[in-house]
C-alpha cells in the first residue's frame, strides 16, 4: 500500500573532522522517502526552491517516488549546515536558512488524500496537522519529530500526540518530553500523551518500541565506520513504515520486523554522506544485514 | 564446575539522591560470587579485616561460597564511598580507605588451584597474575578491569589479556584501552591484545559479544527503576561465568546463553542497594527474565 510522507526537503552541508559536503539532497521527507522505497510506493509532500538541483528530483523518480506533491516555489530552498565532531555523537548547526519553508503550506492532490499509511517525518508539527486534516481515514500515522519543536511548538505537538497511531522520537527528546532519565518511564508517560506504539531511537544502541503486547528491543546494525549519520533516524521511520505497508497481516504482527528493516536503513545511511549510500542500496543488500541482525541477536 | 572467583571484597558507602547506605557488603569479587553462586559452586579469594562484620561471612555462606580463600587480616575492610547523580550514569568516588589491600597477596589454597574456571574480577593486574600464576592449567579464565588499572597498571593489564580466554570491559574503558570511539573497531583492536573473546558492557544499553563466530548483541533486561547500579558489571560477569561453568557443551555453545544470564543477574542486582536484592533472588525469579528477554528481542 502507498504511504504519504510530509516532511522536510532540503540542501545539507556536511562537515566532518574528514570531509566537508556542500548542498547534498537531505532533509526528514528526501531521507524517509528514498528508505520507505524500497518496500512501497511512495508519495512526498514536501517544497524545494528553483535553485534545487535537477539532478536531486532524478533522485527522487530514480526511487520511484510519487512528486506530485512537492512544490517548486521562486524562493531558496531549505538550506542546513551542521558539523561532527570525531565520535559524531555530537554535531552543531552552523547555518539554518529557512527559504521556502517561510511560507510552505501543503495543499494534497486528491491522489495524495486516500493513502492508507501517512508518515510526518520531522517538521513542524503545525504543518503534520495541516497534512493530517486533509487526509480521509488513513490506516497507520506515524510522527517523527525533533528537539527544536519541543522547545517553540510544545502546544502543537501534544496536540498532534492525541491523532497518531505511533510516535518516533530520540532518547534525549524523550527526556526532554516527560523529565524521565529512564526510557521505559518514559515510554509509559508518552503512551499517556495518546499514542498506542511509541518508539524511542537510541542511535547506535537501537531502539526501543513499546506498545499493547509490551516492548521490543530492536538491535542497531554494527557499523565499523559511521561516516556520516544525518538523516539515520529519518531512514529508519521511513523503512520501518515502508516495511510495514507492505507487509502481509495487521501492524501489530509486523511492526517488529518493520523496526529491524528501519534499522537496518538506517545503518546504510550511516555509511555514506547524505543519500549518497543509501541510493546505492539493493533490496537483496537489505534483506542480506536482516538476516544478519537475527544471527547477532539469537541465543 | 567449580569457580574461582578473585576480586575485591568490600565495604561500600553509597550515596543517591533518595537514600545513603554505609558500609553495605561491596567489591567486585562479593558481586560476582553471589551472582556465580545461582549456577556453580564459588571459592572466593580476598582479604577483609577484622571489622568486617559477622553477618556479611554469613550471607556468603548462605550462597554456599567456599571461604577457603577468604583472608581475615587485623587491619581495616577496604572501605569505597562513592555517590551516584540523580540520572545514576554518572558517580564519584567520595573516599577510598586501601586498608587490607595495601599488602594483600593471595596465596591459594591447594583445594583452589585445581577450579576449571577463573573468573579474576576487577583488582590491580599484578594480583590477577599473582592467582593466575598458581593455577593448574585452568579451562577456561576471565578478567575484568576497570579504569584506574588503565590509568596507573597498563603495562601489567597488558601482559595479563595474553593469558586470557576472555576479557570483560565497559565501553568508556575499551574507548581508553584502544582509543577507538566505535565499539566494533574497538572489539577489533583488543582481540589483537589477546583474548579470544571480548565483551564490552554498555550499562542498560547491554552489552556486545566478540569471538571467533562474529558479534553477539545482547540486551539489557528493562529496568523501570535504578535502586543502585553499584557492582551491575561484576554481578553481569559473575553470572555470566557461573552459568558457562555448569552448562553442557562447550564454550562457544554457551557464551550467548552466558551473557543473557548474566545481564538478567545484572538487572537485579541494579534493583537494590548493594546486595540487597541480588541475594534474595531465586533460580526461578532468574529463569523468568531469560524467558522475557527471549520475547523481548524476537522479531
Amino acid at each position: 500500500m502507498s504511504i504519504l510522507i510530509v516532511g522536510s526537503t532540503a540542501l545539507d552541508s556536511i562537515k566532518t573532522p574528514k570531509a566537508e559536503n556542500p548542498r547534498l539532497l537531505g532533509g526528514s521527507a528526501s531521507h524517509a522517502a528514498v528508505a520507505a522505497s524500497f518496500f512501497s510506493p511512495v508519495k512526498l509532500v514536501g517544497v524545494v526552491g528553483d535553485d534545487f538541483p535537477r539532478r536531486y528530483v532524478q533522485l527522487y523518480k530514480r526511487h520511484r517516488i510519487d512528486l506530485g506533491g512537492l512544490q517548486i516555489l521562486r524562493v531558496k530552498t531549505f538550506h542546513w549546515s551542521g558539523e561532527y565532531e570525531a565520535n559524531m555523537n555530537h554535531r552543531r548547526t552552523l547555518l539554518t536558512e529557512l527559504g521556502v519553508f517561510e511560507t510552505f503550506t501543503p495543499t494534497l492532490p486528491k491522489s495524495h488524500q486516500n493513502s492508507p499509511f501517512v508518515l510526518l517525518a520531522n517538521i513542524a508539527p503545525s504543518l503534520q496537522h495541516h497534512v493530517l486534516n486533509q487526509m480521509r481515514r488513513p490506516k497507520f500515522v506515524v510522527a517523527d519529530t525533533m528537539d527544536l519543536w519541543l522547545n517553540i511548538a510544545l502546544a502543537d505537538l501534544l496536540k498532534l500526540l492525541k491523532r497518531l497511531d505511533a510516535f518516533v522520537l530520540n532518547d534525549s527528546e524523550a527526556h526532554q518530553l516527560t523529565t524521565e532519565d529512564n526510557v521505559f518511564s518514559a515510554l509509559k508517560k508518552i503512551h499517556k500523551l495518546g499514542p498506542k506504539y511509541v518508539i524511542i531511537k537510541k542511535g547506535s544502541h537501537g531502539s526501543i518500541l513499546s506498545g499493547p503486547r509490551g516492548f521490543f528491543i530492536c538491535p542497531a546494525y554494527p557499523l565499523h565506520k559511521v561516516v556520516d549519520p544525518t538523516g539515520a533516524g529519518d531512514s529508519f521511520v521511513g523503512g520501518f513504515m515502508g516495511y510495514l505497508a507492505t507487509a502481509r497481516g495487521g501492524v501489530e504482527e509486523n511492526i517488529r520486523r518493520a523496526m529491524i528493516y528501519g534499522s537496518v536503513v538506517a545503518s546504510f545511511c550511516c555509511e555514506g554522506f547524505g543519500l549518497k549510500r543509501t541510493t546505492r542500496v539493493t533490496r537483496a543488500n537489505i534483506d542480506k544485514r536482516v538476516r544478519e541482525l537475527e544471527r547477532l541477536t539469537h541465543f
